[in-house]
Order: structure tokens, then sequence, then C-alpha cells
């Protein structure tokens, strides 16, 4: 790829609606995405070659990371990315290079030790600052402790020291009704580190003691910051990304992307790419309601986010991009109300592609499109081909 | 492969219409097959089992080379063939193991040097080999220099000597309104060969510098013979090429081919196919015209190239085939006029295909086809075992 790419002024939009693919409402038989208004995204579908993706493979559900890195170009299993260090590019973190990041979660345990809700009724953005300041004076030999807050329950710990290891088990069960997790070291070089995330735990929860809506921690994704070619090293793009949630903000900062401001809505972030088009090539634009409805098993409600992102749609047509792309990372049914592993409907629109007879944006609608069904990696050449930026391969 | 292949009496006939993949015509929606009058095409795809093949994966755009090295069922990635090479073999060249093939263009520049034509409007062969008798004058100390004229414009630079390296770069920028540019070594060890070679080009243009149709040359794809292991060493198989132009039947005679002599329209190919069909038992058949007419941007020239092949099918299916293949190794759209990483229509007709609902031979028709999209390296399998060649793989 860094050899056949080459710069050209054609654009290239790239347009996440997270978890978007889903599964049939059990008293309709339609999907989310077949049960939604939207007359912008078919008629999209109309003039794309259309597909379905497997962002990591058959079967394997994937996390946001390997979703996105897989679209962005990066084989997944290869780039297998921390929460961790994810979640602290998000929020602008400024990380040294062997930094140990995690995420955590304020949770809520009962008397007994048991988990009763895993992100603490999602608490205010304030009140997680505030636990956050609280956490901030553990103190613990071998390793300064930071605290930061990031969004509703979620945190960042940074581990900062000499001789850390990230090669650690998660604290957090991924689910209720049990007890968190003795952090593990997975080789013997991480038993020491291993003491001081546990050790952090354990004060953590004697700090938090007496605090009613969030009174325990839960750890997870443990990792350094990985080495990784950057999109414009390596498809001479000059991308950007506009992205409300920092992890995905952070995903985007790894991959080499400038990142954008904008405001909350999908409306907001199309201002906001109407407003640099000119200064950038590439733009990932991350809609999240679609997977946080999904994961609430919320039905109606993602479909209310599918058209919420139609309506906003005319902003972007307006600028009419060689290359307008429209998937997502992975699918969310909601009836499942998690991520999971079915192929995610996907669209690629540019003056050179061949259309196909797909005329509609769905799971079964895309079946039947030109790309078939296809590994998400494939994406960023296919993208860069339809935008005329790669030269042929061989002689 | 070579464990499970073994020979047997049916023959293999594979038919590869270049670049006959295609794109809608922007007036009537029609691709260059869908347009083309084609009841013999038509009729084969009825039989078979039809698909889309990616000759490299997708969004890759192919070189002719790394398109049949695909199709013959070699991982294009790995066998990166010189352009050099290829001409060469294609011409009969009798090349030493340490050779060094370039291919050149005669161009014209103006004079300021900037190129007005890469392929200085396709001199005449009979003028080209007046222009390589003057090149081959030229002495260069370190090197034999070997210049040998192919077709039109294209000639082949031979560079025999002592420690010569082909880590070069080309000199032909690949586009008019540049000058040629300086020939690099990409290793030190290939220093004085790219002095050699940018001597070569000083003199040549010295040599031209009188001369009104050409006057200059422009080289690229240095390179050396590869070791690749022969479709009769892997499979088997006694095959044979039918190709008018050099390349193909350098490519064809790179995998161990024998190459048939034929005249240069289909209808001559296929009487050399019937002359020597007792004698082998894998026939790759090369049509050229299609392609050429793409890269033409000529929509109507390539519909009938498209129907030039169609009318002479009817002498090849007499001689009904045990396995027959029609495909190409990329496509070439007219309305790109240049190859292109659209997928590609494949169909395979044999006693044991499992025949789909397709009627049509053409990109939207084999889509639904039963094969699906796949990569073309496993379509040498796939005759293989249609012609019942191939041992069941395990016990």
């Amino acid at each position: 790829m860094k050899k056949l790419s080459h710069m050209s002024p054609s654009k290239i939009v790239l347009l996440i609606i997270d978890g978007v693919g889903g599964l049939p409402h059990p008293k309709t038989g339609k999907t989310e995405l077949e049960a939604a208004e939207k007359p912008n995204l078919d008629q999209i579908a109309k003039e794309s070659v259309c597909g379905l993706i497997d962002p990591v493979s058959p079967g394997i559900t994937p996390g946001s990371a390997p979703g996105h890195l897989a679209i962005f170009g990066y084989d997944p299993i290869k780039y297998n990315i921390g929460r961790g260090i994810i979640e602290a590019l998000g929020i602008d973190l400024e990380l040294k290079p062997r930094d140990i990041a995690a995420r955590g979660n304020f949770c809520t345990i009962d008397s007994r030790g048991i988990i009763t809700d895993r992100r603490a009724g999602r608490i205010s953005t304030e009140k997680n600052a505030e636990l956050c300041q609280l956490l901030n004076k553990i103190a613990i030999d071998g390793a300064e402790i930071l605290v930061t807050p990031v969004k509703e329950h979620r945190f960042v710990l940074i581990l900062r020291g000499e001789g850390l290891s990230p090669e650690l088990t998660d604290s957090d069960p991924q689910q209720v009704g049990l007890a968190p997790k003795k952090i593990e070291a997975l080789v013997p070089q991480a038993q020491r580190t291993a003491e001081i995330a546990n050790e952090f735990v354990s004060q953590a929860r004697t700090c938090l003691k007496n605090e009613t809506l969030a009174n325990m921690v839960l750890m997870r994704g443990f990792s350094q910051r990985p080495d990784i070619p950057t999109i414009p090293e390596i498809y001479k793009l000059k991308p950007a990304a506009i992205a409300v949630y920092p992890m995905y903000r952070g995903l985007a900062r790894l991959v080499g992307m400038q990142i954008l401001p904008a405001g909350g809505s999908i409306t907001d972030q199309l201002e906001s790419l109407h407003h640099h088009y000119k200064d950038y090539d590439f733009f990932f634009i991350h809609f999240k309601a679609t997977d946080s409805r999904g994961e609430d098993g919320d039905f109606e409600a993602k479909v209310r986010a599918i058209e919420e992102v139609d309506d906003a749609l005319p902003n972007l047509l307006k600028l009419n991009p060689d290359v307008l792309i429209v998937t997502a990372d992975h699918s969310t049914p909601a009836t499942l109300a998690m991520h999971s592993w079915h192929s995610v409907p996907f669209m690629l629109r540019s003056r050179w592609c061949r259309p196909d007879d797909v005329t509609e944006f769905s799971e079964r609608a895309c079946l039947a499109g030109g790309m078939g069904r296809f590994p998400a990696v494939d994406i960023m050449p296919l993208a860069m081909a339809n935008a005329l930026k790669l030269d042929k391969f061989g002689a």
C-alpha cells in the first residue's frame, strides 16, 4: 500500500454508524435498519457498490477498537491495542512511552462485595471527576498513580514508573452478580505491576466506601502504547476525525488522524465537516447513538438513532465527496443488547464504483451487493482505489 | 497441489478475454459485456458455475503480469515478476540467468526535455527496429548492451556482465509533461548498474536527437529471471499457450507452457487450438483486443471486440473440452480507459460443475453465480478438480 498510494485532491468520507447492523425484531421480522425510515441512506445504496463486512472474521464479536482498526486497514489480530491506551488517548492524556494505562469503571457493589451495577447508573461526569480526585490521593511504592475522569462512569488509570509491565488480567468480570476479580500477572515480569494494580483497587475500595452512587472500581485493558504505522505514512492521506466519544478520538489519533472539534450531535459533526472540508482529504465521522441504544436493548430508540443520521445526511451529500463509505465497526442487535459477530452492511459510492442492484441500506439487501461478503481490512484499499489514489500493481 | 494432482486424459481450456470486465456506460447504464450481443458466451454461462474474481485483492489494480500469474495459480504478491523479464521472454530472447532486462519505450520529448508522448505515437515496428539498430551501437564499460525491438514503440534492453543488480528505479515517470527521471540504485550494490543504465539513456538521447518520430527512450522494470515452479511441475499438466502479444507468451513460457504458433485473430488462435488439441492437456488462449479498446476508452470498440470473440466460439465449443474457463486478468472499463480494481466475471463449464441460475456472462449476472466472489488463485485448483485431476486431500 505504501508503494502504490499517491496523493491527489480527491476526498474520502467514511461515516461509521456504530453498531448499525442488527437482527430482526421478533414481532415484525424486520431489523433496525429495515424498520427505519431512511430515504437518504437508501438513495446512497442505489448509487453504491454494497456488501457485508466481517470486521475481524466470521463468528468473532469485535470490540470497538479492533472493529475500527480493521476499517482503518489494520489487521485487528496483529494490532490488538489495549483498551486502557485507547481510553487515555481519547482524553488527550500525555502518555510517556512506557506508561501503563487501564480503563476504569466506577461501579456499585453490595455488602458482600458482589457487583450490582457495572456502570454505577452511569453517574454524571461531574461526580466522576470528584471521585477521581479522591483516587488521585492513593500512593503506592514503585509507581506514580494518575487517575483521570473520562465520561459518565469511566476513568483512566495510569501507572508510571520503572520496570512495569502491561501483561495483566482484568479485575472487571464483565457481568453483574460476581465479585471483582484479582488482577493476575500473565508473565513473571508483571508480578510487581499486578501487586501495584491490586493495591490500587484495594485502596480505591477504601476511599469510596462511604460513597452512595459508586463504591468500587473495575479495571480492564492494561496496556502500553503500540508502535503502529500511521494512515499518513501508509496512504499519504491527510486524515481527520470527527468523533464525539473519547475512545474513537483516541483510536483516530493513534493512526495519525487530526482530531477536529465538533458538538455532540450528528448535525454538529457534519457542520464541522463542512468547516474543515478543504483542509483534509480523508474524514472519519463517528456516530455513537446506534450502538448505545443497541446495547440498551432499545430497538425503537436504535431505529430513531438511524433516522437521526439519515435526517442529517443531506448536509453531507451537498459536499459530494469523491468517495463516500457508510458502514459500522460491528453489529449491535437490540435483541441481543450487545456487540455481535454478525456481518455489517457496507456501501461505497463513487464515480468509479460498479453499482449493483441494491436499493436499500440493510443487512438483507446488502447481501446481494457487488462486494459480496468481505473482510473489513479491504475497505481502505477500496476507498483509495475509488478515489483514484492507487497505482497499478505490477507490470 | 503437487501432492494432489495426477495426470489424466481430460483437457482444460482457459480463455482469457483480457480486461473484459467493465463499468456501466453513463448513457445506457450497461457495461461493455451487458451491451454486447454474445449468444455463445451467454450459453456457456447457462451451463457453467459463475462468479467474480479478485485477481490480487479488493481495491488493487493488477498489471497484466500479476493478473495472469494469479489465474495460473501463483500468489501475485509473492511472485512479483519484473516487466523487463516478461518483455524479454515474450520475444524469445535467450536470457542468461544473471542478465538484467528492462522494458523500453521510444517516446518524444520537447526542446526542454519534457515528455510529450510516452509511446511516440506508437511508431511502426519497422521504425522501431531501425532505431534499435542505432541503440545497439552504444558501448559502455562494464556491461554488454543488447537492444531488441518488440512491437510498435516497445523494446527490450539487456545488460549483461559481472556484478550487475536489477535493484533500480524506472526512468519512465508514467505520465507526459514531466522529464524522464534519473535511474537510482535501490541498494548500494546496484550503484554501478545505475550508472550504466543512466549512461545508456544519455547515449540513447544523443543517438536519437535528429529523429523526428521518436527522440528519447523511457526505461522501466529492471529485473532478473525469477525462480518459479512450473505448471508441469505443480499440476503434472502438459500446457500450451496461444497468445499473439509477446508479453503473454513470455508469461506463459515463464510458468512452463509451450508456445504454439497462431495468426493474429481469435479465429486463427482457435484454428491453432484445433491443430494441437491432441498434443496438450491445458490450453491458455489469450485475446488482447478487449483490453486495448478499453485502454483506448472506446466503449463501442470494446463491445465489438467481445462480439468478435463470441462469433469465433463455436469452433472452440466443437472440441467440447472437459473444462472450459472464461475470465480475464483484470477489468479495463472503457469509461476509465485503464486497468482497474473491479472484480472480473468468471465462468467454468464442465460435466462436474454445479451450475447456478446465471444465464448471462456479465458483471452483474456473475455476482449471483455459484462461486460468488473469490480470489483468482483459486482458479487452477478448481480447473484441476473439474477435470478430475486432483486426489482427495487427507484420509
